[in-house]
């Protein structure tokens, strides 16, 4: 593997994924595999989950890591190409990317989209400029539109849970109070319309009319405005707010009544709720279901260790 | 040691204390020990001694170390229970506690007292929610009430200076500028309550009227509004201010004439001068003090990392 | 070597340049060296390449780091002696610098001139503060009025990039947007003046009326107020924005037709360009020339871990 930016990069998905099952049954086997190897994560953007545990799974492989909050211990970035720099930037992506590139093996980059310009967010300039400029391997900790070690993580904690062959994936929109990217639902749809296909199971999309996601990254999910015909059977519930695709970055204030209690549930058949984390409680997802039996998310938090580990691993074999 | 949050979590002081000495003889004796274990360290509030002293502890232990400045690289935490969060707060302490617990075999927390409702303070709210939710052994850093790490590092200074078989021990309350914690104070009477009994010697509080610290950490300890009295045969002076605890938080403008200098130190058996640092000079304690050959500031700072890495080993020997 | 914080820190500056050379090669050779030492790297102001090149340099040596940005994770720090502390700052340089040389084997130290107080900058008084009471060796990471580890990685790029045995070397004054301190410049000047003696080479330095540098850093440097001058023939451009110390810390907002772009380039003898980054694009350097064949500015980036573990080697090698 040279990138790890989306599930696109990935050749055979069945095989990662066993392979992380593996992975986490003995974190430290291949301890030697990193040594003398740097890696750099950079974060444009705060960080809890991808923060530790991308650090723990490169420790597991023996690696040195370096953490750089870029955006409060660096300088400021200019991702602009021909404008003169008389104004408050003070790097060049250019510059900063190449010299990153000089001092690490490989690189991580956590980057938000800005949600007002979204030909800009979609062209994923700043991921992609950092790739292009850096030139060493880079690994995606959430870009403008996609987050595919955290969709990497929730497929290994649906393999983990699955109590039938093809079980029912639902992705469930979630109201919220502020507006939010579309990274990790565009990223869990592109994963699970991938495993429809390669490993098996069945994926729908609930969610109010307007707020459809990006069809590029849908293409095999069903789609649905009806929540309760959504959640009938379902096995796995993803329960996420995002922003709108077509006015962009628009909050939808509506929604309420798409929070999944624990009434909802029972429309299930007694799903396992997923949450990528961080949640709103008693927005989003009620304190009720998080709390209750159903609920993976310390699971799925805790496989994003598996899913960097398996990254890093494939990336470091690769160099 | 399953936690350290007081002189309570331990069994035999007086076998501890010894087993300090040793460990500072022999800082890399125990590398092995923490061969694959991560210490995840959570800083809410600001810290140099702590920060540093700790992490050298556990790199001595062979350890890998994750700082984490919550406050600043994460989201902003919900405390409370059974609250909608609708507000600024982005994720509850129950997930992000739990999270962070799956990443790491232990934690360290710092989380100081906010000083406007005593009871919650007194309480330690964040930290046993921290520790509730986790599931991992839990290292106070410093928490609403008590800093064990300091005061264990203290009792070892105190061992290595005494010239006496039952030296004199003084808390004395120092002037400041603004109101701070009683966490270092009440953990320095806790320990010197228990040293009292277990290992000896005579520990004495002088403080102003309406100082008095929290009865609960002061039993045996004798009290007293007379400053020079206290230092009248005193081997040991630990200086420190902190804020009212009957009118809970309230800064004391008064006692300037609680300064230690050179001549309130003539009053003493040539005592040792003792500050958990940072400390403001000339105003809690004269800078001729802090210059002079009685200081043991620096000791007590160099001995952090020999009680912070005593308590690592007793809760790796207890994984 | 016990310290680094100027060229006068080394005995045998061509012999330390070969080393450097070999240690290039070898990055892991050492690894043992560094077994149970910490590096402690204390940052009070913003840092990319420092940050980064100074960790991995430690990590190829097999040292621990432990980074520090002592702004906004520790405490503020007073460092004017005798003064009563019952204002802002909490923290004392004296038990600061102390406590964190109790920590460390070596400490790094970044601290930028406040560009007000001319004798104050020019004294090093913190830098100097922070050697006297840390009581370990200290490397410089930028002081307020030099740069040694970017300078020593400018010679190594010089030395692997020369074509001739006697290279001419011009310093060239950059336009700017705002006020900058001379610790790059007057760092280059003082490795170049000793170079030219010790390696061989020929160095010029070229800034508009009114900028000279410290003349005690610029001893045996050609000096011109022309430009065009001073790049004909020229093998290597070193292009930098300062300051003036005559009139200190003032701005030149004059100056933009000092901005090297490929038509001034054509005046050199195909002359290799570089720059210490971070570099503001179109106004001290044409993009033109940084994205051209002659840019040497990410090999310099690069060689700061080849000066850095020199350095830190040296260290080690006398503790």
């Amino acid at each position: 593997m040279k990138k790890f930016t989306s599930v696109s990069d990935i050749e055979d998905l069945p095989s990662l994924l066993a392979e992380a099952l593996r992975n986490k049954k003995q974190p430290f086997a291949d301890k030697a595999k990193g040594a003398n190897k740097t890696l750099g994560l950079i974060f444009m953007n705060p960080s809890l989950r991808t923060r530790l545990s991308t650090q723990k799974a490169a420790l597991n492989l023996g690696m040195n890591v370096i953490v750089m909050n870029i955006d409060k211990e660096g300088w400021a970035l200019e991702f602009q190409d021909g404008c003169v720099m008389n104004g408050s930037t003070v790097e060049h992506i250019r510059e900063a990317a190449g010299v990153m590139g000089q001092y690490c093996d490989l690189l991580g980059l956590r980057s938000f989209p800005g949600l007002v310009n979204r030909d800009e967010d979609y062209h994923e300039e700043i991921l992609n400029k950092f790739i292009r400029f850096c030139g060493v391997p880079v690994i995606s900790m959430e870009s403008a539109t996609l987050h595919p070690l955290q969709s990497f993580a929730d497929l290994i904690t649906i393999e983990e849970n699955k109590t039938k062959k093809h079980p029912k994936v639902v992705l469930a929109w979630a109201p919220h109070v502020r507006s939010l990217p579309q990274a990790v639902p565009n990223s869990f749809s592109e994963w699970m319309c991938r495993a429809q296909k390669e490993i098996g199971l069945d994926f729908v999309i609930a969610q109010p009319e307007g707020l459809e996601l990006n069809p590029e990254f849908t293409r095999g999910a069903g789609i649905t405005h009806n929540l309760d015909e959504a959640l009938r059977g379902a096995d796995f519930v993803y329960v996420k707010n995002w922003s709108s695709y077509k006015n962009y970055g628009q909050f939808h204030a509506d929604g309420q009544d798409w929070m999944i209690d624990n009434r909802k549930l029972k429309l299930t058949s007694n799903a396992r709720v997923m949450h990528c984390l961080p949640v709103r409680r008693d927005v989003e997802l009620a304190a009720e279901v998080l709390d209750g039996p159903n609920s993976l998310v310390l699971q799925q938090a805790a496989n994003r260790v598996v899913s960097a580990q398996t990254v890093l691993k494939k990336i470091l074999e690769a160099l």
